[in-house]
């Protein structure tokens, strides 16, 4: 399974693409959009457009994105929501399932703490996908939800079996 | 030049088209998205659906949608925001600029005053637009910010105009 991990921001919107085998995981790509444009409307529109760039480029089969509980400004909160509402759309407009996860799950999955500190993420994102280069801290943060992803479906998919071995 | 104007929300999105004739305004249609599915990603995917068959129903010339400034829950402006992402970028897709105003400018535009009740809007909205039937709310909204767009892009027109004589 090609999973899609986006981490959302109006400035700069993270990106990382795995695949999942299992419980082998590899790094198969990772980037940064940046938007570009003067107005509100042209920063989204550069945003759709390269994340529909990287849907197309590298085909996943489920994306999941991060979920925000800001309590910053409310124009901060408004700005990171304009971002995410469009991080949410492009996935679901290629007919894919789009998982959210909290930043405490995520950190959970990739360190084994939902406490773990920013660099600790970064470093078990390298462990976990030897050979990944992350473009930048978002796309570092973008490849830990697609591994979070990954986890969960395949605990999602280990209780399944488990209740239909029980079943049958 | 035909406008169309949004009230973003994620569970209602307002939007009417008006044709304005310098200062003459004629009502095109309006109505009320309503965002149908179970999770985040699947609203948002109708309602830029259903935006996206009102700009090509409608061949609108421009867009505007309202500014918000939320002071309440981040969780509340974070939804409004993502809603109000896609607001932006359906426009924008099918090339049109995108106005935005405050809620104080559009109540300016169509009352005369930023601080107009919200009935007193949709009624000023129907002596404007005769025989708009505002499908709700958010569509009465909706008229009102494509009236303070018009109204806006005139006087700029006025400026310009008054410019170039200066000029000349």
């Amino acid at each position: 399974m090609r999973v899609l991990g986006i981490d959302p921001g109006l400035r700069s919107m993270g990106w990382g693409v795995i695949e999942a085998d299992g419980p082998r995981l590899r790094h198969v790509a990772n980037g940064q959009c940046r938007s570009e444009g003067t107005d509100l409307a042209e920063r989204l529109l550069s945003l759709a457009a390269q994340l529909r760039a990287v849907v197309a480029a590298h085909a996943p089969d489920a994306a999941a994105v991060e979920q925000v509980f800001v309590n910053r400004d409310g124009a901060g909160t408004l700005k990171l929501g304009q971002a995410r509402g469009i991080a949410m759309l492009i996935p679901a407009e290629a007919g894919l399932a789009v998982g959210e996860y909290s930043p405490s799950a995520i950190k959970k999955a990739v360190v084994g703490t939902g406490g773990a500190a920013k660099a600790q993420v970064a470093h078990m994102v390298s462990i976990l996908l030897p050979g990944a280069v992350p473009a930048g801290p978002d796309a570092a943060d973008a490849l830990a939800i697609a591994i979070c992803h990954a986890h969960h479906r395949r605990a999602g998919q280990g209780l399944a079996a488990a209740l239909a071995r029980a079943a049958s």
